[in-house]
C-alpha cells in the first residue's frame, strides 16, 4: 500500500522522509494540489453504494483504497499552477481532492479537520491547561482596561500574535516581543491582543512528536544574552540545539494533548524556567523539524517515515475524520 | 443562560428565531463578527489553569461560561467593518473569537468543524451511501475518458459544481444543468467535473432537520414542465411547496447522517422518483429555511429556537469540538 505525500515541489524536508520510505521499500506518491489539473488528476465514482477513487501524479496512478497513509506537509493551493487559474477552479479542485480523500481509509498525519482546529491558539492554551501542562498566565482581549489590569498583576509581559504568521505573500512570522513597563494599552481596542507573562527562561525546548515517538531538543539561553531577545526564532544563535530527555509528566500530558487534538504529529515549544519547569507556549501541528534534525542528529524524518509506513489501516469508518473503528 | 447568535445584521431568518426565543424568555446575544472590534469586543484570560471569557455586543456583556448554545447562522467576515480593515486584523479576530468559543461548553448549531467538513460534496455522497440513502450514480473526474465511459453507462446526466457557489462577490449559485447527448468531454481535463445520473423526478423534497425535529416539504414537478428545468432553485415556481411525511427508512438514515456528521441542523435536498424513492442530492448544513416556512407554515424557526433554548449543557469536554461527555 502507498504513502501519499501532499506537498509542494520545493519541500526538501519531505525529501528527507522520502529517502527513509524508499529504504523501507514503501511506495510513495507525491502530489502537489497546485498541479491539478495539469500534472495531477483525480477521479471518483459513486455507483450502487460503492466508492472507487483514483489519483494520478508524476505519471503514477494510485487507488484511494490502496493508500495506507496521507502526509499533509506543505501542499500548494489547489490548481494554482493550472493553465488558467481562478478562485473558482481552486475551490472546485480543493473540494474534489480533499472531499474524496476524506472518504479514504488511510491514516492521516495530520487530518485536515484536526489540523484546522489545532491552529487556534486560544484553543491550544485551553487544551494544554486541560492536559496538565503549565501555561503562563495569558490574556487575549480587545478591552484596554483588561490589558491594564493584567499588566498590573503580571508586570513582565510579552505580546504575540493570536493567529501566527502575517498573511502577506509570502507569509511573515511576527516575533514575540517584550512589553515595555510604561505601555499605553489603549490601542488594544482596535485589535485582539495576546499578552502573556514572560517566563524567565534558561532554555528553549522544541519537542517533536511523530506518532508515539518523542524527540526533544534544548537550546540554552546564553547568560549574557539580551533580555529583550525573547523569541528564539529571531535571537542570535549563540548556543546550539542539543537532544534532551522528556520529563515523564510532560510526556503524559503531551500524549493526552495529541490524543484529544486528534493529531499524529506536533511540534511543541516550551520555555524552561529556573526550576526546570517546561511552560507550554504552543503546539504547531505542521512545525518544521529539518533544522532540529540537522543540528541534533535526532531521527525525526525516520520517525515520520516509520509512522507513515505502518501497515495499512484497520477497517475504520470511511466517512468521518475521527478514525473511529467500525465494529 | 444565554443563546449566542453569530450572524449579520440583515439576516431576517435569524429575526424569525429571535421572536421565538423571546417568547420562550431566553436571553439572546446577537453578534456579527464583522463588528469586531467596533460594536463587538472580546476578552479571555487563562490564569492558573482556568479560563474566563467574555463577549460584548449591542451593549450587552456575556460570559462564555454562561452560554447555553451558539447558533452559527450567517456570520460576517471578522473585523470586516473595522475602522481600518485588513487581512491581518481579520485573521487575528477570527482566531481570537472562534478560538475562544471553541473552549466554551455550549451546544453548537453547527459546530464550525462539523460545518466545514459537511460542505465537501464528495464526502456527503459517501456518507449518504454509508447511511443507507439512495445516491444517484455520480462521477467526479478530471479524466475525459472516465467521463465518456460514464456517459455511455448513464446516458441521461446532469452536471453540477463540486463546491457549491461560485466565489464571486456576492457568491453566485451555479445551476445544475442537463448534459446534452453529444457532449464532448475533453474539457473535463481542465477542472474537476461532477456528473450525476439524472433522476426522473416527480417532485423535489426539502427536508429540514433541527435537532430531533424533521420537517419535510414537497414540490411536485409539473407534468408539462420543461425537461431541461432540472434545478428547482431556477425553475419557474409553477407548483407550491407543501408539507409531506418522511418515510421511516429515510428518517432513520437521515438521523444517522446527522449523527455521523456531528450536525444539529441540516437541510436535505432529495429528488423523488416515479416509485416514490427519495434520492439524496445534498445536505446543506446552513441551508435557508425561511422560504419553506413561509410557503408551508411549518414551524422550522420555532424548532430551531427550541433546540437553541434547551437547558444549559451538561459538563462536557471544553476542549474538543465533539461534545464528548466528561465523566
Amino acid at each position: 500500500m502507498t504513502v501519499l505525500i501532499l506537498t509542494c515541489e520545493e519541500d526538501v524536508t519531505a525529501d528527507m522522509v522520502v529517502v527513509h520510505l524508499d529504504a523501507l521499500g514503501v511506495p510513495v506518491v507525491r502530489l502537489d494540489p497546485a498541479d491539478l489539473t495539469g500534472g495531477a488528476a483525480l477521479s471518483g465514482e459513486y455507483v450502487h453504494g460503492t466508492f472507487r477513487g483514483h489519483l494520478s501524479a508524476g505519471g503514477r496512478l494510485v487507488s484511494l483504497s490502496g493508500l495506507r497513509s496521507v502526509w499533509v506537509r506543505r501542499p500548494g493551493t489547489p490548481a494554482a499552477r493550472a493553465a488558467e487559474p481562478s478562485a473558482w477552479l481552486t475551490e472546485e479542485s480543493a473540494q474534489a481532492l480533499y472531499g474524496m480523500l476524506r472518504g479514504c481509509d488511510a491514516h492521516w498525519m495530520n487530518h485536515p479537520d484536526a489540523a484546522h482546529r489545532a491552529r487556534h491558539k486560544p484553543w491550544q492554551l485551553r487544551l494544554a491547561q486541560h492536559c496538565g501542562l503549565p501555561v503562563p498566565a495569558t490574556l487575549i482581549t480587545t478591552f484596554p482596561q483588561a490589558a491594564r489590569e493584567f499588566a498590573e498583576r503580571f508586570p513582565d509581559l510579552v505580546v504575540k500574535p493570536v493567529s501566527g504568521a502575517h498573511p502577506q505573500d509570502p507569509p511573515r512570522a511576527v516575533p514575540t516581543s517584550r512589553v515595555a513597563p510604561d505601555t499605553d494599552f489603549s490601542a488594544v481596542a482596535f485589535g485582539p491582543t495576546l499578552l502573556q507573562r514572560l517566563v524567565a527562561k534558561r532554555a528553549d525546548i522544541r519537542l517533536t512528536v511523530a506518532g508515539e515517538r518523542m524527540l526533544a531538543a534544548r537550546k540554552a539561553t546564553p547568560a549574557d544574552g539580551d533580555p529583550d531577545d525573547v523569541d528564539v526564532r529571531f535571537a542570535p544563535a549563540a548556543t546550539p540545539w542539543r537532544p534532551t530527555d522528556v520529563p515523564p509528566r510532560v510526556a503524559t500530558s503531551v500524549r493526552a494533548y495529541l490524543r484529544e487534538a486528534g493529531l499524529a504529529y506536533g511540534a511543541f515549544d516550551f520555555a524552561e524556567d529556573g526550576d526546570g519547569i517546561w511552560w507550554f507556549l504552543e503546539c504547531n501541528q505542521s512545525g518544521q523539524f529539518g533544522f532540529v534534525e540537522v543540528e541534533t542528529g535526532q531521527p525525526i524524518a525516520r520517525s515520520v517515515a516509520e509512522w507513515l509506513a505502518r501497515p495499512g489501516p484497520e477497517r475504520r469508518s470511511r466517512v468521518n475524520g475521527r478514525n473511529t473503528t467500525v465494529p
